[in-house]
């Protein structure tokens, strides 16, 4: 089950500890970045991301993967095993659904002391069209046992993290599995799935942060047991300390971004803007809830008002925005906050965790609004 | 012709020089790896990268560019001026290249102080086959003035950069703007252009750094005098000191990488490997030479063995290589050093210069090679 678990010993990273309190990166974080690949924000104005321009975290390599050679076993607790190829999962109904993926770690570097992994800034978040068959079907094909708790994903990526060598795996109990909008996706925004995006066949679960949606599948088995492997249990935690192990990461928490406006400086990324009335737009989300309000702020939160909520792209899609602000000479300090269907807010200043899980804190853009017009 | 060039004061970056000695990134650097994306090393596995997972380096943002309302001017110094609509540059007659594509700053964050600037390690080269019409026809049916000494290439991307705002220019001397390979290209791996690569028109130069492939193409103006905009003089360029413009960065230097081998510890991405034969592969290539030969390493430099050459994806792309390698057991480090046809070898310390350009040093990968199997 937890295959192929064994340990190994690489040198450390920084002084060794595991937190960091500098303002400064690390090389092993540098390293991590250009791996894994941010929206840039600017593309927050399609409703789909282009897929060459969707985030991307990848805990290990992208595995190469033949299509002749591959096969989905479903197995575990199940009367009616099966072995399938991928036109055997295309050919049973299929389902496109919209979906607004977020790495859990993303807004990581912005706490202070950080968790020294991949160091999000903002932009760990796209939205894309995936097409699959629904889980449910091919659950209630396998016929899973009423004995079965979990049922167990396993990618073809494998690689060390803490020591321990395995393959990428994840869970969900039995009510998370058979939920209709979970898909075992082959497309993503029209064509066969990128390598990187997990070719041939990669869960999509909508609603959860990123790290549920096992890409590059091998496996899916029923197991009596809730499923405790590494990328379950100790880690995607929200904890305060290392002795305590906090409750586990899940749906996806309310958020919103700007596209910054006006032309960026190369280095710092501040915004040049000129003076006068101008349509601030983004985009917000909330997992499996609704967006109730977006608010904008000009003055680094200071004071809000209303933005306007545009187009939903989907149940698990985000909603667009827009403010027509009144941009006046200064340097500025943009926010936007969403708030979702239960009443929660983001914070302007995030909540400390120990792993830097969830981070859903107000962005925050530099601009100088100038007068008379520099462009 | 440098059009809307004007001065804007922005934050200094770190401690206000343009230099750094620590080992570790600023903010800054950080949010610049976010934007531009490197190669995952085992991508170099495709003899034409995926393009999702092709590198990118944008100075400014990806504009917003509707092809209802795109035209490219080519003015200046002609006898025929022309606009002309995306049908009508793909009514002409097309070319299809592959592409080996490198960022002029590749390896900069490897130098000692560096350049604050992008900070690429080693990731930032990709291959693409360019569908195109050749700029040669474009300007022959313009009929180039021979009062024209350079070909301008003006982008619809436009900030700040030195405190000097502008849209994205370069410039080709006629001969170089005039070989056949030159593409203006609207199609990558046989698909329209994706946003952040230059849609829906860009300039493809084949064999020369990619800060002269000028992308989302608004104008192409020929003009009596060497351009001397601030992309094209006064960065770009080989130089050791401020005071000394140093001479500018045109074709690419001979350089190879491998795809690292076994499986990635997360955080150091150092390797493990099982000891036995195992083959490494990988790419090289070199501008418009030839590579002649390929070597490997696996005592850091100490000695080296001649690796096998294998398929060149084209006159203008990198070719494969390989090497059956005994894994001892051991920590070891893995360089690989590519020659090309004059007979440049890559360095194993690279040359210092003031703004990183063209550094071309051997790839270094830490490996653990463990017995027994670890996996």
């Amino acid at each position: 089950m937890a295959r192929q678990q064994a340990k190994a010993r690489f040198r450390p990273v920084g002084d060794g500890s595991k937190h960091t309190s500098e303002d400064t990166f690390l090389r092993e974080e540098m390293q991590l970045a250009f791996r894994n690949r941010g929206i840039p924000l600017e593309a927050l104005r399609y409703p789909l991301t282009p897929t060459g321009m969707h985030f991307l975290l990848t805990h290990f390599d992208v595995p190469e993967v033949m299509e002749e050679s591959w096969l989905l076993n479903v197995g575990g607790l199940v009367s009616n095993p099966l072995t399938l190829t991928l036109a055997e999962i295309k050919s049973r109904p299929s389902r496109t659904v919209p979906v607004t993926l977020e790495c859990a770690g993303n807004g990581r570097a912005l706490l202070q002391p950080r968790y020294i992994s991949q160091p999000w800034l903002t932009e760990a978040v796209s939205t894309s069209e995936w097409t699959g068959t629904p889980l449910k079907g091919i659950l209630d094909e396998a016929g899973v046992s009423d004995k079965a708790v979990d049922i167990l994903f396993t990618g073809l990526d494998q690689g060390v993290q803490s020591d321990i060598v395995h393959y990428y795996q994840r869970s969900l109990n039995l009510a998370e599995a058979t939920r209709d909008e979970v898909l075992l996706a082959y497309a993503m925004n029209g064509e066969d799935l990128q390598p990187q995006h997990g070719y041939p066949l990669r869960l999509i679960v909508p609603g959860w942060y990123g790290m549920t949606s096992v890409k590059w599948l091998d496996s899916i088995e029923a197991i009596p047991r809730h499923f405790d492997g590494y990328q379950m249990d100790q880690t995607y935690r929200y904890t305060v300390s290392a002795d305590r192990p906090g409750e586990p990461v899940t749906t996806i928490r309310v958020r919103s971004l700007m596209v910054p406006p006006g032309i960026p400086e190369f280095l710092t990324r501040t915004r040049l803007v000129k003076a006068g009335q101008i349509t601030v737009s983004g985009r917000a989300w909330a997992g499996r809830q609704s967006v109730s309000r977006v608010e904008f702020s000009d003055d680094d939160g200071m004071s809000w008002r209303d933005a306007e909520l545009g187009e939903q792209v989907g149940e698990f899609a985000w909603i667009a925005w827009s403010y027509r602000w009144d941009a006046k000479a200064g340097r500025r300090f943009l926010r936007v906050r969403a708030t979702d269907s239960d009443g929660n807010v983001q914070p302007s200043a995030q909540p400390w965790t120990l792993l830097g899980m969830g981070n859903n804190m107000t962005q925050r853009v530099e601009v100088i609004v100038s007068k008379p017009a520099p462009c």
